[in-house]
């Protein structure tokens, strides 16, 4: 057992829709998360500039005393996951591997789609860990870059959303039989995507996959916190304006919660 | 990625319930399973002996060089897997936590039955592991020793088990919503179980949940074999007579297998 919470980095306010997912399945554990929205999108950075914010965030984490990080963010999984995993001594969680393997028990066709940001597309992440593990998938990739900026903005019920997921999936129409939101902002557009897509196409919720493995390596590493405990605490951190990451966490989360700025 | 075979141990034939699930979930990994049933059953005997005993086991598949250890034996779990786990260097995984964690999912009335071997039971560890994790569950536990002899013998579908399953179960109908078999020899008997607790309870099967974990813990260890081979080998040894390990393995797995004899 380990009472301690389990943090979550994510380059603004997407990773919540793995938090949600971890309240809905875990709802004894706490929670400590920082959303680098001040700096967000990650996608459009050079790779080393990823890394370095992704450590910073990870450092901010260490200082809470975490038992557990999660990087709820695709591309910082895709950038700094592997570095970060094998130099921290607590279990270190990305977003990829669950939603690659969900993909491919998913697919009866063999044709996965999969979208992200700029740079999760373009390090071709999800292609070579599908292709690696199932070989005779066709996994066909897709940057969406104006997908987050439309989510920061808390803008993702607007008609501008459902214009920018009609333009961008046109191409995937017809094409695919699974689909992954790789970039855990995506899930806040679910309907929109569904909807252009058609209701035959599964589309894969990378966070809500990665708290399925939360539950399994908290029981291998016997960290669960006891349920014993009436009271669960969640805090919130934002490098931009805690009043607009509160407003689109309290929709989200369905919740009442305090955010505090942080200057990292 | 890791090509290597995951090896599996048990007391005897109860493991192969946790192979069969094996094959369904990840049908391109490759097994080397020993099963001590010239030792079966493990419960009645004392904890040093089972610990001793099962590091055998565990040495034994070192020298077939397998990348990851399932205890198949709810026994040898209990007494020797924390043991084992902090020794060595590749991951090792027991069927309790699984079940336990399932069970707690399960139960909506907070009534969970426990069945197991004399030293599982004894040990008291589902109780333990479900009550860490969720206090307010109440946890009634039962020793079956009749059961693994049953299943040892082939005798899972005779009237001698039914009789036995009968009458070690009447403490439990009606009391419990949610039924551990907290040893892997019990599937054999699940039909013969669910007729006499009735079609309401929620039978957790410890092997089946527990690879659902080794499919999590393949992902983060990135221990996956590609599925790019078309060829899957399966090794079986066991300490007793091959001829009717074979038996019950080709009956229960529904396919022709090698099984050699191994002394330890």
């Amino acid at each position: 057992m380990d009472n301690r919470p389990i943090g979550f980095l994510d380059s603004g306010v997407g990773g919540l829709t793995v938090v949600r997912e971890l309240m809905r399945q875990l709802p004894h554990e706490e929670v400590v998360y920082i959303g680098d929205s001040a700096r967000a999108p990650y996608g459009p950075r050079p790779a080393e500039q990823i890394k370095d914010y992704t450590w910073q965030l990870v450092n901010f984490l260490l200082t809470k005393d975490v038992k557990m990080i999660v990087f709820a963010c695709n591309t910082a999984t895709a950038v700094a996951w592997e570095e970060v995993k094998a130099k921290l001594d607590i279990p270190v969680l990305g977003v990829i591997l669950p939603g690659a393997s969900a993909a491919i028990k998913s697919s009866s066709s063999g044709q996965i789609g999969v979208i992200g940001t700029p740079m999760t597309i373009a390090s071709d992440i999800y292609r070579e860990k599908i292709l690696a593990l199932s070989p005779n998938m066709s996994v066909k990739s897709l940057a969406c870059p104006k997908f987050v900026p439309i989510v920061e903005s808390n803008q993702h019920l607007s008609s501008v959303a459902k214009k920018a997921v009609y333009e961008s999936l046109a191409p995937f129409v017809g094409q695919v039989d699974t689909l992954v939101l790789g970039c855990t902002h995506y899930p806040l557009l679910r309907q929109i995507i569904q909807n252009v897509m058609g209701p035959k196409v599964k589309l894969i919720d990378s966070g809500a996959e990665c708290v399925r493995d939360i539950s399994v390596l908290l029981n291998y590493f016997q960290l669960n916190r006891s349920r014993e405990f009436s009271d669960t605490r969640y805090q919130f951190y934002t490098t931009a304006s805690s009043s607009s990451f509160k407003a689109i966490a309290e929709e989200w989360l369905s919740q009442s919660i305090q955010v505090e700025h942080v200057k990292l």
